[in-house]
């Protein structure tokens, strides 16, 4: 296929995007060539995690994950100029004055847009709810998508909540020329993975920010009272006190402490700092600017809780043994089995291996106890859980890999539901925020016996209303 | 800029996307001389409208329409089996036996991908959750993202709701070869202009479909049973029957009788059917396929629901004029204002004019009694509304019309609100689902007088838990 042909196929696959779209990609100098520094990085970081990274599931993570990098951070060759052009609308038969019926209509505002960003502290993603109002003015309104679009321009860059606002805020009163631009921002950071709940958002680190121009400024502006009111119509109040912020936001940088006495000054992840930096480099970041001094270090830290660690193959082996004197202890090795039972809801954060971003959520066990009534300790539950969730992973091995080990263990019979929300399915390029996997492992009786099935099931059913 | 420096930037827009994304992107035979002949087809529909083509608003229109179609349609172009190729991943060290934790694991279901389509039936959007399950075998998983991507090929066709469960069905388990698929669809289609409401999906139609293969077929199938469990995890009940659901769904076909002897016959919507038709074969469909019989008309039926008309405006000045005499009866034109009063939540649909989609939700008006306590009745705002609201619009002219015209007959002040769902910011490239904009235009005294204003929207915000 020749050059121009692949062209049209691959204008043909823009055409999909907004009609500004294929005016507004600029490049940066040498994108191209810097792009490529991505895949030896993450290449890298697989190495310094102590994986093979020519073994199946990782030989096209350091492609598939440039990609992704290149996606999430496209907002550093997106120019707003070029987005708002042509978008701005005479609204004939109006005079010029400013800010209410009179004028060109009254404030405008786009209330709960979806975006992704990454944290500037961390290369971690956080999610936003975005509120952008502003005030026409010379007679001319903008199509309602470009706020949207512009303030995603921004999202898609390292970026940090305050940072953000103010910049959708200045880049629309720049292009728009509108009386006053008003953004508010609500934003989750991801928690450190043993924080992480199953539910969307739960657990993550919520900050509100806003930022205003023109007639918006000053405490006593009207125009800002309107805009907190429309937005409180859809239930938010961007003014009311986030309890749950730490300071500073980022989770690693508040855990900074730790850092510096930990892996930090570790000669072994000298190489993956040095990896994550030439990723910096790569958007044509300054890795010296000051909000990024300690982001390659507190990435690799995030990381490297994930790295296969033989200290927890101990604490398994615990479990393992301990359970299995006990079970024997109890008289497991019979045929007849006991009660099913059912371990719910243990949480667990792991790392996707096809894209390096975190998946986490909550593991459902099912069992059969000897017929004592005495199950096994929850803790031992959530210790393998750990072991087989705080790696690199695929949910569907997962899955079996946790139903074996308590098969092994219980040998009548092993179920494991695991539900989860995959990082890669929601700030990636198909964005499907709400969509969670589930996957299922049925091993024993549980395989030979509809009823035993269903009736685990329908423990983890009850327990969803009464769960967290 | 020449042709390759072209190229390589539209390769940068489209490595955003998924890594296959650049793949799997085929054209159909003359599908650029088609799509070109979506433009003229939107310029009849205008002129159909009795709207004057080459006023502001609607000057790129046709362009934008033409974009928008293609993005929506753009599934015709798209092939699964490149998506698929290069995302199935072995799962090592299991064996081949299916469907339990002994051989690659058990089920996989992805629950809650938010999708839309258009129904083929009226080219009118529907909005879809889909989730989707399959059975591993071979010791092959798919990346998750694919189910979604898939499903995604197909949603973006003229469609109904049982054929997509089909085709994802199908599709999936010939590219994927798994020992099974299970799909679920909860479709939501947009009811006639007068059954919208503010809410999202509110009023809309609903239906569910479902469809399975291998494993999942048969009555007693347990793999059907675990995945009614799994998406029911969520609290969807895909079983559960829909008492909402008109048959046939789509609200324009149920509407036929009053079709077949309205605007059908009417020689003055045969260049609008002729230029919708037009449409379809751009897309390479066949107008005479069974399922597309009728859809020109219907479309074109529901556009016409929005034609400047003149027997409203009739209607209209009975408005004014009756509530100017009783306005100037109740001792109106005084400069002593009454009391604040408030005509909340009154539904309008209107027809985005830059795209040729619906924007819907609520008015709120706030107006100035004339001390005698006595207020306008309801019914004449809602048929203010609807003239100002049912045509070509834009949320911002259309909230400054309407204020005005209730200032013209209120005239110590007048305030509007209007919340509004645009289908142009969900069903296309942005899919920002959960958008809601609110425009505000304000005159008089609620102008002169913050507080004034304040106890409006203190009203409003008040209405919003007890409104519908």
């Amino acid at each position: 296929m020749g050059a121009l042909e692949e062209a049209h196929l691959a204008a043909a696959a823009c055409a999909c995007e907004e009609e500004e779209e294929s005016d507004y990609i600029g490049l940066l100098a040498g994108e191209a060539a810097a792009g490529d520094a991505v895949e030896p990085a993450v290449r890298a970081l697989l190495l310094g995690l102590g994986e093979d990274d020519r073994r199946e599931g990782l030989l096209r993570t350091p492609k598939r994950v440039a990609k992704a990098f290149r996606d999430g951070t496209r907002g550093y060759r997106q120019k707003v100029k070029d987005i708002v052009q042509g978008a701005l609308f005479p609204e004939v038969g109006v005079d010029k004055r400013t800010g209410s019926a009179g004028g060109t209509g009254g404030q405008v505002v786009v209330r709960d847009i979806e975006l992704f960003s990454y944290c500037e502290s961390c290369l971690l993603p956080f999610s936003i709810q975005c509120h952008v109002g502003y005030v026409p003015s010379g007679g001319r309104v903008v199509g309602l998508s470009k706020l949207s679009r512009v303030s995603d321009v921004f999202a898609k860059r390292l970026q940090n909540p305050q940072r953000l606002a103010n910049e959708i805020c200045g880049a629309l009163h720049a292009s728009i020329q509108p009386a006053g631009v008003a953004v508010a921002l609500q934003c989750w950071h991801i928690p450190l993975p043993e924080n992480l709940e199953c539910k969307t958002l739960e657990g993550w680190i919520r900050t509100s920010h806003s930022s205003r121009s023109g007639v918006f400024e000053g405490e006593s502006s009207t125009f800002w009272t309107d805009f907190l009111a429309l937005v409180k119509l859809r239930g938010i109040d961007v003014e009311a006190k986030d309890h749950t912020v730490s300071i500073p936001w980022c989770p690693l940088r508040s855990h900074e402490v730790l850092l510096s006495n930990g892996l930090c000054k570790k000669n072994s992840t000298n190489g993956m700092v040095s990896a994550v930096t030439s990723m910096l480099l790569s958007l044509g970041e300054d890795p010296l600017r000051k909000e990024l001094l300690g982001t390659p270090q507190r990435y690799v830290q995030w990381l490297m809780k994930f790295k296969a660690c033989n200290l927890l193959d101990v604490k398994l082996n615990g479990f393992t043994l301990s359970n299995v004197s006990l079970y024997e202890r109890l008289g497991g090795g019979t045929t007849d089995h006991g009660a099913i039972r059912s371990e719910l809801h243990l949480p667990f954060c792991a790392q996707c291996e096809h894209h390096l971003l975190p998946f986490y959520g909550v593991v459902h066990i099912g069992y059969f106890d000897n017929g004592s009534g005495e199950g096994i300790d929850r803790s031992h539950f959530q210790a393998l859980v750990h072991f087989y969730g705080c790696k690199l992973q695929v949910q569907e091995r997962m899955t079996r890999q946790i139903a074996e080990a308590v098969y092994s263990v219980s040998h009548h019979g092993a179920m494991v539901v695991v539900e989860a929300n995959h990082i890669c399915m929601i700030s990636r390029g198909i964005e499907k925020i709400r969509s969670n996997t589930a996957t299922i492992a049925v091993l024993g009786q549980f395989l030979a016996d509809p009823s035993a099935k269903a009736c685990f099931l329908q423990n983890v059913l009850d327990s969803v209303g009464s769960a967290v």
